[in-house]
């Protein structure tokens, strides 16, 4: 296309996708994201990908917070998604579709994380079903982890690894996630 | 019993209920909190108890990152959720087992939180369904606004609303709920 000027949506190979599950309203939402990602299969098995994890999701990317995603969104998702699901396949040598929670270590260094012991334990506690972690909860994590540091890296504009939180501002920022 | 000593978990009503949900291990971990809240009815239906609300109600109480509770923590747990079940079902006048979005601002006003209609609005479009707030999906918010509200209040010594977060302690008590 010309300089500054995208592809008309019509044109881009995902639009169709896009139009067929986010169906009359043009958006998608939970519900819709949770159908298409279980067709899919990309949690590696048959069983229903995580509604909780497709709601983080969407919140993570839903800037103007009406719980739905539009086209580019939809897009930039699958981009995130596709780069999570190759960690984790990396990491999950035997392919059980699980890693372990040193395996999570890894999976968190791999994305540039740098976050202490003690945090990291509370993460792997939080995220394990019997002491392993499901591709969703991985997902979930990630989901979580990469919009709570965008939100604390916005405020922190003097990059000093520190914030001052506003009570309201905090609660904005960590539950709606 | 004499000041300053508790009467034995034996006497306790309570002990058994809790020794038969725990098991063998003699404490109570994610799943077998699910499916004690799915035996007692708690959510007005018969559907299984949300497993990712169970999560965060042991992360609330968890205070040594275990995953799992003892006795006390399942007691207090019980007395907290007593309270939120009183909240839900006097502002869900029809007994339909779901509060509108209004109707969950005035549970939130009734347990003394004071957020912005900002914030309110990012909590009420992160917990709903289809526009209805569910039972499992308003303990979920409870949880996470009281344990946030906690870890916020604990580090804002001079109690003046604003707190100085560094990266990793902020990613500790958000990530871990």
């Amino acid at each position: 296309g010309f300089p500054g000027f995208s592809a008309p949506p019509a044109q881009d190979p995902m639009w169709g996708y896009f139009t067929a599950i986010a169906g009359q309203d043009g958006e998608v939402d939970a519900e819709e994201l949770q159908r298409c990602l279980t067709q899919t299969g990309i949690s590696g098995n048959y069983t229903p990908f995580s509604l909780e994890t497709c709601r983080i999701m969407i919140a993570m990317l839903d800037r103007d917070y009406t719980g739905k995603m539009g086209f580019n969104e939809f897009k930039e998702l699958f981009a995130v998604l596709n780069g999570w699901k190759q960690n984790f396949v990396m990491v999950d040598r035997d392919c059980s579709g699980t890693v372990e929670p040193h395996e999570m270590s890894q999976c968190l260094a791999n994305m540039g994380y740098r976050i202490s012991p003690q945090a990291l334990n509370a993460i792997i506690k939080r995220y394990s079903r019997s002491g392993k972690i499901y591709f969703d909860d991985y997902v979930a994590c990630c989901v979580r982890l990469r919009a709570l540091t965008d939100n604390f890296r916005r405020r922190d504009t003097m990059q000093q690894g520190m914030v001052n939180f506003q009570y309201d501002d905090f609660i904005l920022c960590t539950m709606s996630l």
